[in-house]
């Protein structure tokens, strides 16, 4: 498998997770979104979104960070990234959904940029509107976490799972603008918890071979 | 069941369009957004994102469209909104993910009005964000829908599906600011499809009980 992906983005750490966690070997193929080489007519060959990340597994292209996820839990049994029973598996996609549609798209960069440039936000109106996203999903997070008896050590049960690989990079998203996530106790607890397993850190941006400072 | 939404919500219309299809019949309960319903202390209890659409089933009350359509599938298996295969899999869940994650959430009514009340965009301002979004996904989506030798009647082969069932309603969202749909010919051709279909027109909001002018 190759995955195109940039160091920074929060899908693309999706990704490197579940395919850690899952323990499959892939290739990298880096696409630098400052650069705005996802707008390269090869990249677009190969993702018309011009999104990271992509993910090559023979001839197949696929896009959009939930739906590899999925697939390589479909295509790769073990360990299972969500539970058994469909109420169950509900309330993990439903965890993950927070983030990946109504946090993340929000503040994604291309977002940022057209504040920016159309609307001409200056940098503390940005970073209000970063902040403003990521509390407003938190909130709602933190309170179904909390008061849920499902909630283990980590989002759902005792082992890692979709709900966490999408919390994760979400939280290293919030320091960007340092975001004070006092008010979020659960989330602090299952982020810490994550971090302390290799399939999680291993696949944080500072430790990929794109990184930059 | 007890379907909580708004007429004019799409990811409500989503759900309400999968139960449709499955034949599912279910009680209505409106949140009426304009209003402020949904930050009331009872929906709170039920929904503590304070969105819409959340899904009572018994004792579990389900959020998330996405997550929720998944759940329906998993639970009524006829007519199957998912093919078979995990690569065909994939593709529907990343084009519906497309409307999903990278268009709607950034044009919802509590971001519109973060735009206006903090950022003090006009309404030619937030017109002009609200279309951009659109334009940008459905020229992704259009791209891989008509590329495809899998697209077919619908957006994956000749039944609808999940992908269908975000399509339609971002459509209709897509008349708001009147957004020249000229550039998406696959996309209209499968919207008229669908809307040829039972299950999707009587999902649609002016067809709804609590619908407004």
């Amino acid at each position: 498998m190759k995955l195109h992906g940039y160091f920074r983005s929060s899908a693309a750490f999706r990704v490197r997770i579940a395919l850690n966690l899952k323990g499959i070997a892939y290739d990298n193929a880096f696409v630098h979104l400052r650069k705005g080489e996802q707008r390269n007519g090869a990249y677009l060959g190969v993702n018309p979104q011009a999104l990271v990340p992509t993910l090559e597994d023979g001839a197949h292209a696929l896009t959009q960070s939930l739906a590899i996820i999925e697939y390589l839990d479909e295509t790769h049994a073990t360990p299972p990234l969500l539970p058994r029973t469909p109420h169950e598996r509900a309330r993990v996609r439903a965890l993950a959904q927070i983030v990946a549609c109504d946090i993340h798209p929000i503040d994604n960069l291309r977002v940022l940029q057209y504040l920016q440039k159309e609307l001409k936000a200056d940098e503390a109106a940005v970073g209000r509107w970063f902040n403003h996203w990521i509390a407003l999903g938190f909130a709602g997070l933190e309170a179904m976490l909390g008061k849920d008896a499902a909630t283990g050590r980590f989002c759902h049960g005792d082992t890692p799972g979709l709900a966490d690989i999408c919390l994760v990079p979400q939280v290293f998203n919030s320091k960007r603008y340092s975001l004070d996530l006092g008010p979020y106790p659960t989330i602090r607890r299952i982020y810490e918890a994550c971090m302390a397993v290799p399939a999680f850190d291993l696949a944080q941006p500072s430790k990929q071979p794109d990184a930059e400072p």
